[in-house]
């Protein structure tokens, strides 16, 4: 059975779990020391009050989420606790829900397959998000995993997403070549090529929609960002889609209650999305 | 002094270094396990091998560099170990000489806080790669670091560098746009920006000095990648640089002698470069 999942493209995968779940909702962990319960910041270290917060929010939003998006830069911020801080929150995510490495790399051909190694191999995610800046050899190394996706940047929901994103090539935005370009790279690859489209601009998300029917849509920014369920779910179609919250589900409540607080904001997010 | 020293900008830390040691040679370590001498593989563990590599690297290539660049990818793929062989390369690189965190960070402002505590509070870097594809609140984090540069991808020397960076965006390449538009994000800000500029295309990188005479440069691509120092020198002007090699110097040779061939090798090119 588990030679045969391996063989799974992560479409099928996400299209199972949205069946078997009725969810497509992805809790983005996103662990700020100065956000956590002050309960846990007491009785253990950063890193173990890091550890005890994921912990129990995997635990209490799984049943309501069919992935979840590790946040890399509050990891590293733990220095030596970083990395045995992920290890333990990863074994912690049941193994019927998806990973998402949010680690955004982009480096050249050589290097990239240095950060393929350590994601795929090494902490064994799902998938990985990815900058496309770079070009060609920076994203293909990631495409070679089966069963992967390989999230690119595409249309992001900060302030800065406009910047160069919305800049005019060959009469289309940035955004768009980018990522029809990145999709033509992975036609003839073992994993699969997906995009980041911010939740804050349903214009963009429809009109990538309409031209990559089966992209997988990572969709940041519902939440705290403004973006809303329902408007999302209708810009992004029939596809395949995973709709990011962090910080609206994992802060919901800071008492000792959090965690029960935070799986009624993922109940009620999941409900918002109407599967 | 040391009080004093920190309020030293960048751009002044690199010409007292480059007036003082005749060189803007930057020696990058990206430690490949495949690539490292047998002896050193043969007697420590792979970390370890990577550690007494760089060690030694480090020591003999110092008296003809001015920086060092530490390239994440081949430390992370480490695993466990990643971070400790870090901190010792780091522990062993002259207090003279700058170190870049070859990280190509790029994330929303909220991440990328805490990616600029981590690169350059806790590791204690002076300089960081970024990719600037997220804009604005991606940036400015690092840049409110006094004393700090922070390179932003502007033309990379990778093949898949022509795929997005040569587009054409109101009538001149996306690379130049970029380019323009983050050095405009530094200007009041205490931490310099700066960009990367690959030494396989000296066109742009003359287009760029031409209009940007005081932001430094660092230029990957010298050696194995195919660029010419002499040719880099002309082209990035009177300007600040940073001129990278990493593989021409690092594996000049795989015998008990590599460091002292590679201490030729950076010997050699820092003649090339010709200050």
């Amino acid at each position: 059975l588990l030679k045969k999942l391996v063989n799974v493209s992560f479409n099928h995968k996400l299209a199972r779990l949205r069946a078997d779940k009725a969810s497509v909702l992805c809790v983005g962990l996103d662990p700020d020391p100065a956000k956590l319960p002050a309960h846990l910041l007491s009785r253990f270290s950063v890193s173990g009050a890091v550890e005890a917060f994921c912990a129990e929010i995997v635990e209490a939003t799984a049943p309501f989420a069919v992935a979840f998006k590790i946040n890399f830069a509050f990891f590293e911020a733990l220095g030596d606790h970083g990395l045995e801080t992920m290890r333990s929150v990863l074994k912690g995510i049941p193994k019927d829900v998806l990973t998402i490495a949010d680690a955004k790399r982009g480096d050249i051909g050589n290097s990239a397959r240095f950060y393929a190694s350590s994601v795929f191999e090494d902490l064994k995610f799902d998938s990985i998000t990815l900058s496309p800046y770079m070009g060609k050899d920076s994203i293909t190394p990631f495409l070679t995993y089966s069963g992967t996706c390989s999230f690119i940047l595409a249309r992001t929901s900060n302030p800065g997403g406009n910047d160069f994103q919305m800049l005019e090539v060959n009469g289309e935005p940035l955004y768009k070549h980018v990522a029809k370009t990145v999709v033509d790279w992975s036609l003839d690859t073992e994993g699969t090529a997906g995009l980041v489209v911010g939740a804050t601009d349903t214009d963009s998300m429809a009109n990538l929609r309409s031209s990559l029917p089966n992209t997988p849509f990572l969709i940041p920014g519902v939440g705290s960002q403004g973006g809303s369920a329902k408007d999302v779910m209708a810009a992004s179609g029939n596809g395949p889609v995973l709709i990011n919250s962090s910080r609206a589900i994992i802060y919901a409540d800071a008492s000792p209650d959090f965690a029960a607080c935070a799986a009624e904001q993922a109940a009620k997010t999941q409900i918002e999305l109407g599967i």
